[in-house]
């Protein structure tokens, strides 16, 4: 299975960097499934993906940020979101992914995850059970210690205030706008949170945003919860959005909850 | 002049992709003349830079972020950051640079800058008086338009009450770690505004951060100023510091300050 996620993220890959330009790459098409402006690049990548299972014939259904459910009849769905982070592309910043999974029904039970960095080509998987990896070797997070803690924090405007004084808690705080790519530097051990609060719920993230990443960052020994502290679970549908932390040491519950 | 900087920037850029890894970069070595700790990457970065001008018998005194002033009796003085963001570095994030400006005795009489991401290679450079360039192409900033904006803030354990309201009003907010390549962003027209306010002088901007990035932002056609909305000048030392803002366009004064 994960040949499939690994050519299809390559193939991504060789798609966008031989777009002409990433500004015209920001030119906006038609409005996606979830309601959000779909961007020519995230277009372009989704039609990759979509081409490449229809190729090989494999019986999968889809979840795209971008076409929403397509049924195959499958019994495993694969859950993408083409491009995570496309604002990061459209500014130039080297800093956005492809997000590929594959799993039955919600984010627990996902068995293969794969995120790749559509610029410098590194890349993080995971089969549930068999560890995570970042360009074929071993990752783990790391334990947490305050002096040197690095978060990933959500800002912008439905940013609250549990956002700022989480930002306010580390060393070092970043907000790069790409929560596949930053959860998995959470799973790599360099960074120790990714926290999320929106003020509406409709700006909270959603299963095709972190389902490949998610499993990376669990088999790196991270976890996922609710900012009540339960496991982050969620269905594979584009309504269901919530607000998490996802940490790399889980002494991290205690202090950021 | 502009051909040193360029090609102490394609030095600096190959010595440290050439470094074993990016973890084993961060390895703490002394303490620089401004009192952080000095990092292997700066180190080497910095060594390169040093060679070169000796190399080159150029009679520039250098002020950098790690050596210092380095009086060499020269009437042109060189404001470098060997690297500015470390830290993405030391994380494995592809967004840090070199900072390389030439100028007499402060920011405002700087005739020459570049930086340059030294993952991807992008390169910004603007003589006095000659406009901005990325890559050998003219840069603008642009016109801001609130339904749009992008701005980028600083976060962290310093920042106030301000630099989160400053987030919110954005209709994205970044927090990229690396202010030379943000104020480009600005510069290029992909961002509107860069936004420092720490609670603390002693974490604020130094001119070793800005000095190249800040002419080619103002012959972008933007601007940095003071909280109280006056032009920002700093004089070419370490002790001097500034909370500021960056902006593209000039009506971000109103809305921000």
């Amino acid at each position: 299975m994960m040949h499939h996620l690994a050519e299809m993220a390559s193939r991504v890959r060789r798609a966008v960097r031989t777009l002409p330009q990433h500004m015209d790459a920001g030119e906006e098409l038609y409005i996606g499934a979830d309601g959000s402006p779909t961007l020519q690049i995230d277009k372009v990548a989704e039609d990759v993906i979509l081409g490449y299972v229809n190729e090989e014939h494999l019986k999968w259904n889809i979840l795209s940020e971008e076409a929403g459910l397509i049924d195959n009849s499958g019994d495993r769905t694969l859950v993408i979101d083409p491009i995570d982070g496309t604002y990061n592309a459209v500014m130039g910043v080297p800093f956005y992914s492809v997000s590929l999974a594959l799993g039955t029904n919600r984010l627990s039970d996902i068995e293969y995850g794969l995120v790749q960095n559509i610029v410098t080509g590194d890349t993080y998987q995971a089969q549930r059970g068999k560890g995570a990896f970042m360009n074929g070797s071993r990752i783990r997070c790391r334990k947490y210690s305050a002096a040197e803690g690095v978060f990933l924090v959500y800002m912008g405007r439905y940013a609250t205030s549990e956002d700022f004084q989480v930002a306010q808690r580390s060393r070092r705080t970043r907000s790069f706008g790409c929560s596949s790519l930053e959860l998995a530097l959470v799973a790599q051990g360099r960074a120790d949170a990714y926290y999320l609060q929106t003020s509406q719920q409709e700006k909270s993230i959603r299963v095709v945003d972190i389902a490949a990443a998610a499993l990376v960052l669990r088999e790196a020994g991270g976890g996922l919860c609710h900012m009540d502290g339960r496991d982050l679970d969620m269905p594979f549908d584009l309504r269901t959005r919530h607000n998490f932390l996802a940490y790399g040491d889980k002494s991290l519950k205690e202090v950021l909850l």
